[in-house]
């Protein structure tokens, strides 16, 4: 296989097993300007495959350096109302969305003041994107696109066909026949959130070194894959790789102290050996080796992005897992192993929650905020029980394999 | 000078020369994907130079080639509203816009249905861009980022450093004092424009191989020079470089047969040779040796795009001229050698134009379209006269200088 035709296929994966574009629909991308090889061949193909129209939003995060640098204080915060137009008329559209990850300089704004790196965040256009996705407005999807400064970051070289062949292991592109083995691995997470939503635990509790964590979960919790559905009833599988099971847990009710397991690449800076110390659901401690005050920023940011919205379930069965490597991609590393986010909520996982508002959401026990960051907590050394009523205990990963 | 210092003084001569950028003012930059590392510099030096926000708008013609190639007929003349939204608010935010031109790859259309290139324009977004242009809401400028594929286009070969040294010949970089250089400079092009107003002159007449054509002008034509000023009155050199000075005619009064000495280079497809006869103000027959299609297109697409919107004067003292160098970039090629350009009039060089509607633009013979393409017509060989309102011919350019 061409590298060539590697891409195609891996576009192909992106479009019809990720977005699953319909014929007749419009199609959004967007990514960083490096990614206009992979931007130019999902647009070809959703063309060739019935697309109505296909707009790219390329975002340069060097300009955004440029404004965290030298730019004013009070333009660090603000998003151009057109940008907003653009993710508002996808989901006024209808459309399908494909976004693309994998950050040629993840530590580009390292040496810059961490705060205003937090701040300068484009939160009308996050807000703007939750709202589709709560909404379920756009059938999207997540993927990677392999480059010599990601490949830098994750293996000391910029070995980008080792990159590349990792990246295929993880997504099943490497399967004779891709879109089937999706849909095979896909009935397997389905059947442990199953497995998880019969139980009916109270709380999850996460043991290892660093870490003593007990996250509540809501009565209305609901295990779910990242096979999302549209309202208007297009199915999609909104991250390529996924390997996660996951839930909203009840953000008031998070305690104890949590290590990450991983390196977090956010934002043009790399956050190590994260430590957080949760009471009462907040988040009242932040230490880190690197990036600690991004991370305090960003909780500053938002009354609410304290506060859990997320935790996932991955054990060592996972693709990305297998592969041994720390990606410094949240997409991959976030389905290497388990996980929790801060910040908003998944009301799609909550019976009832469903388009209510951010204060209904919030009475209900499932938080919003306008950030949601993913970072991983789980590992071979981490014990995950569920809890249940009654306070007994359930083992659900054990030496890093699924228990239940 | 090492090529980042290059690019910096580049980019402030863009900036400062050019757009003029004020303090506190937010700034815009379109440019294609190819393009980003000049926008990164103009957005580094522009929030240093205290901007208060810079957007860049990134395009993708790989991506308008797999429209033109495989999209349904009926979206190749959408523009998402988006993008009409972001050139709207750089109107009324009274922002600063540098356009990045140097088409990496030239001919990236040729071989497609020349029809559907023509007819693959965001018309709406032209149409906004110049209610920006004509309201004079905006200081702009437009400078060429010198890349390997432009550099092919011009010489054969991706000699991206003899390239730089065309284009900086051609800017004035090479001077010690670029800005005082400009100045002199534009007060050469003001005295030119100053003569040709004098006179008064009821026509031009352009003679010489495939060329004996007549423009009428109009009353109140006035000759300027690329120097504008916004209606607020921020003075700004629109084209980097500039050596023209140009007027719009009446664009009912064109008469004659003229032909291209040199190519245009647009969307995607170089047209050469191409050959127009005008009658009542109207081309009515298009030829060319490539690229017909593409013309005849674009003169379909609009009822008065047949029409004249300007005729502009450049001699053999052009900095562009002097390089001997084809660009195949209209901003360097028509600033070479006199031209003019079919489709939308400069209302701002017609007395009594200014602010107003299209109909009414058209009464008083200024055109009014939503496309605006300058080719280039003069060259050693190509004799310009004014014509007095008696029928006097008075030389203009004689042996590719000027006389008046």
């Amino acid at each position: 296989m061409t590298d060539a035709e590697r891409l195609d296929r891996y576009a192909e994966l992106a479009l019809h097993v990720g977005a699953n574009l319909e014929p007749g629909q419009d199609l959004g991308i967007i990514g960083l300007v490096e990614h206009a090889p992979l931007a130019r061949v999902l647009a070809d193909r959703a063309y060739r495959g019935g697309a109505r129209y296909v707009e790219v939003l390329y975002t340069d995060q060097h300009v955004r350096r440029a404004l965290i640098e030298h730019g004013p204080e009070e333009s660090l915060g603000w998003t151009p109302p057109w940008l907003v137009d653009f993710i508002e008329a996808l989901g006024e559209r209808g459309a399908a969305l494909v976004s693309i990850s994998g950050n040629p300089e993840p530590e580009l704004m390292a040496g810059l003041d961490g705060e205003r790196v937090g701040k300068a965040r484009t939160k009308a256009l996050a807000q703007a994107h939750l709202r589709n996705v709560q909404e379920r407005l756009v059938n999207w999807t997540i993927v990677g696109y392999p480059n010599r400064g990601w490949a830098e970051a994750a293996f000391g070289e910029p070995d980008v066909e080792r990159l590349w062949q990792a990246v295929a292991t993880a997504v099943r592109l490497d399967e004779p026949d891709p879109v089937a083995a999706w849909s095979r691995h896909i009935e397997t997470l389905v059947a442990r959130a199953y497995g998880l939503n019969e139980r009916g635990f109270d709380a999850i509790r996460f043991r290892g070194p660093g870490t003593d964590l007990t996250v509540g979960l809501l009565r209305g919790s609901r295990w779910k894959t990242a096979r999302f559905q549209t309202a208007r009833g297009r199915s999609h599988v909104a991250n390529l790789p996924t390997e996660e099971v996951y839930t909203s847990p009840d953000f008031r009710r998070t305690a104890g102290t949590v290590r990450s397991t991983k390196p977090l690449a956010m934002f043009g800076t790399v956050v190590r050996e994260l430590e957080l110390r949760f009471d009462g659901g907040r988040a009242i401690e932040v230490t880190a080796g690197t990036g600690a005050d991004v991370v305090r920023a960003q909780m500053a940011s938002d009354e609410h992005a304290p506060f859990l919205g997320e935790v996932a379930l991955v054990d060592s069965a996972s693709r990305v897992g297998k592969t041994g490597i720390t990606f410094m991609d949240t997409l991959f590393d976030e389905n290497a192993t388990s996980h929790i986010a801060y910040g908003a909520g998944i009301p799609d996982t909550v019976e009832g929650a469903g388009g209510r508002s951010p204060d209904e959401l919030r009475a209900l026990g499932v938080n919003h905020a306008s950030i949601h960051v993913d970072f991983m907590i789980g590992g071979p050394e981490v014990e995950v029980d569920g809890l249940e009523r009654g306070g007994a205990a359930v083992p659900i990963i054990r030496g890093d394999r699924w228990q239940l």
